[in-house]
């Protein structure tokens, strides 16, 4: 099946399939109904047998779904059953963190290593991983095949940066720095602005009281 | 007007319009015509003038927008023009990264301090706040009128200390844990998925090649 013809809504749906798929299969589940599944992820059954059928269906009758396989489909549609070399600038709290979480390297995105402009840091490590300076950042991205930087910058530096990333050939911007990166069609930027998600929650609290 | 005419599309994009606003304000920049605010943002004119229509229209014919008007205009809508207190729960990389922005203490979101439950954390500080026992979780929300909880830990424990942060009172909950945190309807959940927002972006790295 042709993928563009998915809708966005659904796939931003199918990253939350995948963790309960996950949850499910760490407790030793082989099969689930679309209702029980339904229950887990206090969705609706038609909800969940719609997004699927998007893929051609994977359940049975009678049968429900098949846990792993289901699981298996969602991380190729995703494409994250493939390997994905990430290197994160910035080796703050917030690149510190990226680079321990154990969670991203099993879905494929290796953390190749730190890049950052204080020389106080480079030559040392965070979650395990080298920090480097700038001056390699990308001779590093050309050597490495890295596809994708996680911007954990502050404004400022946020747009050089992704320039010279983007000259080195990377696919994709993770973009933690708040503001908006300007990149070539054929890159992809994805967005996490802390700030805004703290303002929409605020809006939400103000609402309600 | 009454918020809750004003469709979630358009609230999710205001706090995009503040920070473009911001900026101009630290630019010194006055004043804005929808048609330049749009070409900064990367928006049609109309979308813009569609958007602020919502909050009966800041704009005046021949003058634009006045942007120190519009920006607390847009932070009373938000509610970020009063102060909400917010506690960390969890004081690693990601805590201490959410500790030390100071752009969120700008936006009315006061950081009261951190809590862990790790004992040689404890009586230390993180981005210059204190960090607390979790005996002391409970106690601590009903004394110092917490509204928010940022939810900083592993999936295990985030549901058992969201259910404790309800019932000390607390308003709503900023989801970091990579998990579905359930709560009663008062309560509002705003969740940051790092992995499933690094999936969508695998997704789209795929579908363009």
């Amino acid at each position: 099946m042709d993928k563009s013809d998915i809708s966005l809504a659904v796939i931003k749906r199918l990253p939350r399939y995948y963790r309960h798929l996950e949850e499910l299969m760490e407790s030793g589940v082989e099969r689930i109904s679309s209702h029980d599944l339904s229950v887990r992820m206090n969705v609706t059954a038609s909800q969940i047998r719609q997004d699927l059928n998007n893929f051609g269906g994977f359940g049975q009758q009678g049968y429900g779904y098949n846990v792993p396989n289901l699981h298996e489909q969602i991380a190729k549609i995703l494409g994250i059953d493939q390997i994905h070399n990430m290197i994160i600038v910035g080796a703050g709290n917030l690149g510190r963190a990226i680079a321990g979480y154990s969670n991203f390297e099993k879905r494929g995105f290796k953390v190749m290593g730190l890049f950052d402009s204080n020389p106080a840091l480079v030559g040392t490590q965070a979650g395990g991983h080298n920090i480097y300076p700038m001056d390699d950042f990308e001779d590093y991205i050309k050597e490495n095949n890295v596809e994708i930087i996680a911007l954990t910058i502050p404004r400022e530096a946020a747009q050089e940066i992704a320039d010279c990333a983007v000259k080195a050939g990377v696919k994709a911007i993770w973009n933690f720095a708040p503001t908006d990166i300007m990149v070539p069609d054929k890159v992809v930027v994805e967005n996490v602005h802390l700030s805004e998600s703290l303002m929409t929650l605020s809006y939400t609290i103000s609402k309600m009281n």
